[in-house]
């Protein structure tokens, strides 16, 4: 299969090259190094070093004895993008392309103008683009479980069938996000569904969870082949954030009560997933929604959990909760469903704790790359607003 | 009250203007005319003369003894909008500022990536603007029916009690849009309702119908203060195109079987409504949905009422169905709330027919304008993307 990755310079981008590269699919890929952009304004690094993309496609070159297709360009840009499209004739496109950090888009007007036409922007663009250049190609779109936000009700996969004054009807589950970088997914599935009802074209929406890790396996090969990995407050997730503060003896930070709970899952357990939904696509005018994640924990389950494999390896720090700099529940019922993918084949990997030991084993040479950009890990970007840098509760 | 209504020189905008002072409002506007150069853009006219911003202003002034004090500028400049805001100290924003348009909307990507845009970050900067300069204000942002589609279910306003699976919650009911203009009004329902959860702004959300008609009360004064009227395939709603069409002897074309069933109010009712809105503020943190509409018909039904008034005024054209260019259910269920305004006191007009007559004879010494722009009624803007006029259907 040809399959296109927008975004193949950012974390799961490259990672899932290299993952579809070993099961023998041809690899195309767009991007225009705004990840590196974004961390550096943010005051971070990758703490694992990743090379140039020239390098990295030398390294992909000849470890997996077939180039990937790069194109150096900007998603927003029309006759770029069908070009490329044009150029590559996909089968599939893996949309990774956007602006992935809710905190990035709250730090200010032009920061969430910025996320919100990024975003929208790129994926309508896509949608136009697929349907001049390759209307049968399958768009595997990334979005997020944060789209739902934290209803009182179970959460469906996408969709539900209710019934309301007596008669029924298949609609959208309704979504509730928390950030303009959420919302920024909710007008993309919204968009990218009415796509697929007025042209045809097919898609795959998935809600993705939380994903931790340094490694799938083909990285091994060549240094050139790592995946960045970031630990700060826009870009670090919470598991590699934690994981990253323990390495430099910095205590592990849940936001406010740490009763958040939220779905996770292993960076080879999601190009597991996005996998079997390319081997597995939709039918033409077909739009489905997979929730992919592995379990869900509460923040605080996470923080202890970093804390105890941290402790096994040498790395013995306090859990301190921080003043949460988000407006969000902190305590909330938390249940979506999650069956789409194990129908298609999808076997979780079902060992948090020695992915969080690799992690670690991963990050402790680096320490110094982590230590290097300590202010990163402190969260001063407020849902309010206002920059303050978050306060430790038990402090109060 | 001081209101400020952005887009002030488009056809609800400049009657707003005129209802609100006619209430002893102070009234303020921003625009850049943007609406003028849409229809011109789309090789129309408006059918009555409007007179240039200054005219109006004058013709405002000496008639109201006040002054309507205009902001010239663009809704997605940030630093404009808060110098306005500062400047004006609003106590409500009337957010009629954005390209309305689905046909419009749906031309090619680049109207596409526009409408997006424009109203997207319209409504994201006047959140931000609001926040910073006048965060007690109330925000009162037109939307549209079009926002729910056509589900098989009655159609609440905004919200529903929903159980699932034996639990139970208040969510924003699913939206499900039919062109991009609509989606993009769908993304601000979802940005609004996000900035008053997180910083408790207030608003209310109009889920407006298709309006109607030439004029309100306080217009007849002077020229230089009438309203725009459209009749072209962009900016002409169903019945004042139908109206358009019969005073030059077009026979009058509903898209398809006719059966779309939409929500419908004069333009004195919408004018009615708003201000019991804005006369009626939420709370802070409150976002609250009305459905604003007197009643649903078929467009056929309507095609008919204009068709029988018509021959009473001695218009005497008939009807002929043309090709739909959309993509839409033309025969659906249709049956949406619409109790909040009557609960706040909206005394509906309940006489089409007359309002009909009252276009027809507002029309009628201006039928040379529609005349020279014949070519704007016939549509050929598919939501398939490409330019093509739709045919008769009772020639096939």
């Amino acid at each position: 299969m040809k399959i296109m990755i927008t975004g193949v310079d950012g974390y799961l981008g490259w990672s899932l090259a290299i993952h579809l590269a070993k099961r023998g699919h041809t690899v195309g890929g767009i991007d225009n190094y705004s990840r590196r952009a974004w961390v550096g304004e943010s005051g971070s690094q990758s703490a694992i070093p990743i090379a140039s993309m020239a390098d990295r496609l030398k390294a992909f070159a000849s470890t997996f004895d077939q180039p990937l297709r790069f194109f150096r360009g900007d998603l927003t840009d029309y006759d770029f993008v069908c070009d490329a499209y044009r150029a590559f004739k996909p089968d599939a496109i893996v949309y990774l392309g956007e602006m992935p950090s809710a905190p990035y888009s709250m730090i200010d007007v032009h920061h969430a103008v910025f996320t919100q036409t990024n975003n929208v922007v790129g994926t309508l663009i896509t949608l136009y683009a697929m349907k001049a250049t390759c209307p049968d190609a399958h768009l595997l779109k990334l979005g997020t479980m944060g789209e739902y936000g934290t209803p009182n009700l179970d959460i469906p996969e996408g969709f539900f069938e209710i019934e309301y004054r007596g008669r029924t009807d298949r609609l959208m589950f309704p979504r509730r996000a928390g950030s303009w970088y959420h919302q920024s997914k909710v007008h993309d599935t919204n968009n990218v569904e009415m796509a697929c009802r007025i042209w045809d074209l097919r898609s795959t929406d998935i809600m993705q969870g939380v994903v931790y890790g340094t490694r799938i396996e083909g990285m091994e090969h060549n240094d050139h082949l790592r995946t960045r990995f970031d630990f700060d407050q826009c870009f670090g997730t919470a598991i590699n954030r934690f994981c990253a503060q323990a390495v430099i003896g910095l205590p592990i930070t849940p936001f406010g009560l740490g009763r958040q709970r939220r779905g996770f899952l292993p960076l080879k357990d999601s190009m597991q997933c996005l996998t079997l939904a390319l081997e597995n696509p939709p039918n033409a005018g077909e739009y489905r929604t997979f929730n992919q994640f592995e379990e869900t924990y509460s923040i605080m389950e996470l923080a202890e959990k970093v804390q105890a494999v941290g402790r096994e390896a040498g790395f013995d720090v306090p859990i301190r909760r921080l003043e949460n700099p988000r407006v969000e529940a902190e305590d909330h019922y938390y249940n979506p469903d999650h069956q789409h993918l194990l129908d298609l084949g999808y076997r979780p990997t079902r060992d948090m704790e020695a992915e969080i030991r690799t992690i670690l084993e991963d990050l402790r040479p680096h320490a110094d790359r982590i230590l290097e950009r300590r202010d990163a890990h402190f969260p001063d970007i407020t849902w309010a607003g206002e920059r303050r840098r978050s306060a430790y509760l038990d402090d109060e």
